[in-house]
């Protein structure tokens, strides 16, 4: 009873017989991954996680939600520990976890993993970062400890997935914060016991409700769990007791946010080792459930040298649940982004849908030409992320099927995507000059001594202030 | 989909038919709550609210707990906003909320709400008074203010409960968080929309886990829900746009939280008019569920003029529910606070069971010998907070009935009560003269001009650093 003066201890004990050590058993696999035993391209993935979020938060300075929470910090003052991205100024290890991580998270347009599902370097990075330039941490440990936060976080959610996110929870929040902290426990150099109690204090934060989206609050979720991460493992590092077994005991984090409780899956890694290398980056500013239909486009042109005035008609195959982007007559910017018929004509056009400035050419004369061409039907059973493009063009027709809920298999092309992709996004607040700098960092990442030459010129770059 | 690039907004739709203004309806009425219109019982309570509430964190200065969040927020640095309660230095509004609520409800001593259920003034008073304190505002205004947190606090509590707390929520973070920020939002003077976008933030921030219970986190729950509120209030100041229906939208606060969802409750205040005139302070420092055998000998000890050493036999009759309190043989004070048979020996011995630091006289021979005349019986279908005491004593055999749940009707006498106990638990950090100056500005607290006083006399007495 919540009304007892103090409470006498309860026994630890398991849910729906769990294994009573899963908390303890996932936290030492975490803390055990080192940087020199990591495969090459782990570290590489991980590597353009960093680089995709640095673009993503560049290229949301300007946003509403950017300014309030930036502005929220400052009032408060405290000590310069870490950096806030384009800002003239740095901010507590906390203020930076919690205005990086919302206006990294501001635009949508960061990297998801559907095993969470959710946006795990906007939640893990910006504590991490902060904390790893308070510490004077190298770039190496870096990445080893945004693996460590990665891969626990996509144990959680084969732990209690699908029903955590069915009911309600915005898992970049509710587990991106269990990321944070065991990613902060890892550079922190945590004991396996004090990352428990750390695990504990960010399941006891996990916070975020999926009827959120489509305001502020969505982006402002990655940013509080970042900052509960770390103020979970610095609580820790203090001596906070908490409890260890905060994931399977009776009550616990699992039990309360939902119904599943896949201990097997939790403690099985994916096929390919690592659930990083399933991480998807988002290479086209618009609805998740158009990518597929961008995709099938350009390699349809690229395999057969299709040119748009060759085109008589263009079919589009999707699934029922592409409803949410299928505005048929596309009028502006934003509707654009939601419509399959508009990313259709964009990508055939080679107009650039990577960009985040481009969308308003919906009403371009020869948009609207090649929108006639084009037709949408959506299908019962099809996957939200699979799409069957037909061109039609100067009387051959071709046909191409892409599901963008697969990874990018050539992780070295995936870079290339990557860093072309902060070379579009970051240029309006790095300029060229900043955007070749933090690529030729990024580059050779980590092999360098410290984060101090990144965060130099992350600080306040081009024209803001 | 979380993976979209954007989301469109839902529209806004209601769960289980619940009327769409539930959220701003509450809010409205909330806001409406004037000082001079609210009755004497009610500022009166309001008032002793907060004494308790200074008492308590005055006395958990020197809890591990206590120092662990001090040194997190000192290390942060932040402009001198707010006063942290017994310290020598001024944080951040955000810090004074965290270190000043988690210290208030460290010895779980603080007052509490059964509709809640949970600790709603450890919850509020922290943000709104490190709010007034950075806008130079009057203590009429804070007690205006936390009425109307409180008030909403407890509607929330018959809205969602018994569900929410069963489930494994601990209400003293996940609805106090919805208290602090309508307590801010008043004190701030927010429009009834950004109030009510201030309660969708604080919503999407609800956290705490019961499973914490008997563990550090379970007074961090209240310095966090706290500060969430007030970030809340601060963001939604700022033009944060969440949404204005939390409560009762489509996987809204409600909904992702339990299965209840009471709008008939939620709407209709108490038969007094006030949730906060069943507001329950502690007055015994033990298990909450040996409080109405304590209060039913110290009751026939004054009606019947029983010494200790008339009496012959002491038999308890109690709840099963208080299996949880009833060690036969404590030998630890600890084990005496969670001892029926220890907790009845006391207060016929009267011994001070209010006091923090009695306890370890359960092996005084005179508890001893008395502790053997004791007898507990636990029987089905008796509340927890009820118990029958039959004293025999020199062949006359006295009996009563109480029940601790029933909030004191005499709010003076209440009154009286609860300054006694801050005198006893606040005098080791205050000093004799610390305790009578605070309590002489609490006396006509609501009629002062500012918080400078209080807070000046709190800052740093007695001998604390």
């Amino acid at each position: 009873m919540d009304a007892n003066s103090g409470k006498a201890p309860e026994p630890v004990t398991t849910t729906r017989g769990a294994d009573a050590s899963l908390t303890r058993l996932l936290v030492a696999r975490a803390l055990a991954i080192r940087h020199d035993a990591l495969p090459a391209d782990v570290r590489t993935v991980a590597r353009d996680c960093l680089v995709d979020w640095l673009g993503c938060t560049f290229a949301a300075l300007d946003e509403p939600v950017s300014g309030i929470v930036d502005a929220l910090a400052r009032e408060e003052g405290g000590h310069a520990q870490a950096t806030v991205l384009g800002r003239a100024w740095r901010g507590t290890m906390a203020q930076a976890a919690l205005v990086n991580g919302t206006m990294s998270h501001a635009l949508d347009y960061d990297d998801v993993n559907l095993t969470v599902p959710g946006h795990m370097s906007a939640a893990i990075l910006p504590a991490l970062l902060a904390l790893a330039e308070q510490r004077g941490r190298a770039p190496a440990d870096v990445i080893a400890a945004f693996v460590a936060g990665y891969e626990f976080a996509c144990a959680i959610g084969a732990l209690v997935e699908p029903a955590h996110y069915a009911n309600g929870f915005h898992a970049t929040g509710t587990i991106g914060c269990l990321g944070a902290a065991v990613a902060c426990a890892h550079l922190a150099g945590l004991s396996p016991v004090q990352a428990c109690h750390a695990v504990g204090v960010a399941a006891t934060q996990a916070a975020g409700l999926k009827a959120m989206f489509g305001s502020m609050a969505k982006p402002l979720h990655a940013g509080l769990a970042s900052q509960a991460g770390l103020r979970a493992v610095l609580l820790a590092e203090k001596g906070f007791i908490g409890r260890t077994d905060i994931l399977e005991c009776r009550q616990g984090y699992a039990a309360v946010h939902g119904q599943d409780f896949h201990v097997d899956l939790a403690t099985s890694p994916p096929a390919s080792g690592f659930h990083i290398l399933n991480n998807l980056f988002k290479f086209h500013a618009a609805c998740y459930s158009t990518h597929s239909t961008i995709e099938a486009i350009v390699a349809l042109r690229a395999a057969h040298g299709i040119t748009a005035d060759q085109v008589s008609r263009i079919d589009v195959v999707a699934g029922e649940g592409c409803s949410i982007c299928n505005i048929q007559e596309p009028a502006t910017a934003l509707e654009a982004k939601f419509s399959l018929r508009a990313t259709a004509a964009f990508a055939i056009l080679g107009i650039d849908t990577g960009s985040l400035r481009t969308w308003g050419r919906v009403s371009d004369p020869s948009v609207a030409a090649m929108l006639a061409k084009v037709g949408v039907r959506l299908v019962p059973g099809m996957s939200l992320s699979d799409s069957t493009v037909t061109i039609v063009h100067g009387g051959a027709s071709s046909t191409l099927t892409y599901d963008c809920g697969v990874p990018i298999e050539d992780k070295a092309a995936q870079s290339e995507k990557v860093f072309a992709k902060f070379r579009a996004i970051a240029q309006p607040a790095l300029g060229e000059a900043g955007v070749a700098d933090v690529l030729a960092l990024m580059a050779s990442f980590d092999g360098q001594p410290d984060l101090q030459g990144l965060m130099r010129r992350c600080a306040a770059p081009g024209g803001n202030p």
